[in-house]
């Protein structure tokens, strides 16, 4: 925390001081009012600059530590989180046209998903404030992230998931040893339900819309690919959004590099939303407030109708010049088996959903086909079996006849 | 290829000069005589030191080049193999009651198991022999592996499945485009189906036990376990064991180690297979041949009845002073669970049957309470839902009233 100067509060931008926060949110506005952290970035730039990092040979997201909220007391127990490699496409490139696109394989964090950088910040801060127990609802990948690194460090995890998540995931939490509450009804439910549960007991809060440190977490990803470039950002950057704390984490990431002198310019953002539950889409195209919307995808992990982080969702895109756009359930399934064919990468609906978006924009005219792209594959296809069967194409069954095989697969 | 100097047989120890061989096998022994390959150490060893490692950023397999039998023409667009965590637990240690106890996180490769290490050199060495083709018979992991990273390098692959193979498995590598040949019958069959289809379309063949290049590949988790633990080894390395190729690559690696003085001596293997199909444990056990034995284990990566490696998987124990243990499916799937739950790694049954093995050879004495033990996790717990579920416990369903959330959770 020695670099974190503040907090403003994102509704009515009042600044507290370090000191004045005791909760997690803006003590004026109340649950709305979503923290932002403010750094002291003159002393960060003293420590933090392109030598030091390349002279850091820690690749998990601690090599960013004097950005991050945390003390260092816990940070050499924790699971790996972050250093997942950013690759250029070449087959995919091709198909879509794109002058440079280059693709951030989130699915290679500790427990798959990007969401493990959050849950890990929520963990160490639990652990700085005495606290032993935490608690998230989630539709899947932030329960299962906390679950995994709370594991690690010897926490206890209540977790509050809606009926309908995928059974990778809820696996995945159970083997974590997390005591798992399956509430029947939407999101929304299980999120007031957790809210309920953890005022009640006094469990920590891992809650992304209202833990202020979460998307301190998510920012990593944005650092890294700005590394993983040498600071030469792509145009475009497109991430999916649900709660919209991802998307909001990848705008702070760019900002604070450019506080830091490290980046010129923030890419444009694009943020993705499946068209079956798209609130943040509707409101920015149509200028107008974010309402309620169904939740209506199988895109399980951006199936949020009452987005938590609206402010920062839609000021990521606005701030950086960038868009919204709405994908169908049938191009994220295409697009889970193009990246699967084009790159050998297999991801999951929420995670290929941006992919889809970059289509959309392009025949949108939205990002300009010399323009170049990074796109952010959020979770591991793995998590969600279900849905990659009804993206994939099928198995040939045969017996051992030599003969037969050999007929078969000549006409391959 | 710069510092291979050649090749030996692993039956007849003849020794075969770097051009001389170009079938897969040995001239003489045919499809028994596995080949092993020879490096010029001298060479390697004014390249390959702990300074040149320490400047090397590329953190994936190929900052061991010198100790790899390709060129460097392909290997900038390959998926990032390697460099996966090595973590010391703690939860787990005290637990098993062992001075120090190491974990090799081999789920965070690219398409989720160590098996991707291999892959990777079999698409280059195919690439290499302007082969546009690959196949491999599998239960899973070779496959999804080589159909990943063979998508990536725009390569065709061919798969020949047992029909057991788990569904995550399979739709993983039907996203990657492989074309699947399901077989009904056992890995033998399996096995054979595909060598007749390799001789007959002249496709590159990754099959592990016949190629001698792709335990190269697996090797490289031991030079990684060795630099990461600055090469001071733990008594004991645990690994599961199937076909008998990764555990000769695990001592291959340490064996090149030795030769260049980067470590002193090549620590304690522990081969560990499931009960229900060991036919390398009662060989070693034994002194007697190796049997076929049935394919009756959940772990359906190690369910290899009739092993291909037999020679580098007794040897690789024999010579480094280790031994064998076999383990009940039970005993797996509580190591599975123990795992998550002390480490907040989730890992699919043959990945943590190196786990359930140090316990059992702890209970037999073979292990010694004050002896160190680095094991193996081979692969992703995702990979595995259904077997995962049979280890995980039940999550709590209920409503969305308060009140009796309260009061069922105030007993947990």
């Amino acid at each position: 925390m020695s670099y974190v100067s503040g907090f403003r509060c994102t509704i009515c931008e009042t600044i507290y001081k370090k000191d004045a926060i005791t909760t997690y949110t803006c003590p004026s506005c109340g649950e709305k009012g979503i923290l932002d952290v403010l750094y002291d970035y003159k002393s960060i730039g003293e420590v933090l600059t392109r030598d030091s990092l390349k002279a850091n040979s820690d690749t998990s997201i601690w090599r960013y530590l004097p950005l991050l909220p945390v003390e260092d007391t816990y940070l050499s127990d924790t699971l790996k989180v972050g250093g997942t490699p950013l690759y250029k496409s070449k087959g995919l490139a091709e198909v879509l046209g794109t002058r440079h696109l280059y693709i951030k394989d989130e699915g290679l964090n500790p427990t798959a998903s990007l969401k493990d950088r959050a849950s890990v910040i929520a963990v160490i801060k639990a652990l700085e404030a005495g606290i032993s127990t935490i608690c998230c609802s989630s539709t899947g990948n932030a329960a299962s992230s906390l679950a995994g690194n709370a594991a690690r460090m010897g926490l206890k995890t209540f977790i509050f998931v809606p009926e309908r998540a995928p059974i990778g995931k809820l696996t995945q939490l159970l083997i974590y040893d997390a005591t798992v509450v399956s509430v029947a009804g939407d999101y929304k439910a299980t999120f007031d339900l957790s809210k309920a549960a953890i005022d009640h007991f006094g469990w920590y809060n891992r809650n992304a819309a209202i833990n202020p440190y979460l998307v301190e977490g998510k920012k990593t990803v944005a650092l890294e690919i700005a590394e993983q470039l040498d600071f030469k950002l792509t145009d475009w950057v497109a991430v999916s959004v649900g709660d919209g704390c991802t998307i909001g984490g990848v705008y702070k990431g760019f900002y604070d590099l450019l506080q830091l002198g490290l980046i010129k310019k923030i890419p444009r953002i694009l943020g993705v939303q499946a068209s079956g539950c798209a609130p943040l889409y509707k409101a920015f195209r149509t200028n107008g407030p974010v309402e309620a919307a169904e939740e209506n995808t199988l895109a399980d992990s951006i199936s949020v109708g009452v987005p938590r982080n609206p402010v920062k969702a839609l000021e990521a895109v606005k701030k950086s010049g960038g868009n919204y756009v709405s994908v169908s359930d049938e191009s994220i399934l295409e697009a889970m088996s193009l990246l699967g064919k084009t790159e050998g990468i297999f991801g999951e609906p929420a995670g290929v959903a941006s992919l889809a978006g970059i289509q959309v924009a392009i025949q949108e005219g939205v990002i300009k086909k010399d323009e170049s792209v990074t796109f952010i594959m959020t979770g591991n296809g793995l998590k969600d079996i279900k849905n990659g069967q009804l993206a994939a194409k099928e198995p040939i069954h045969m017996n051992s006849n030599v003969d037969e095989m050999i007929r078969i697969l000549s006409q391959k």
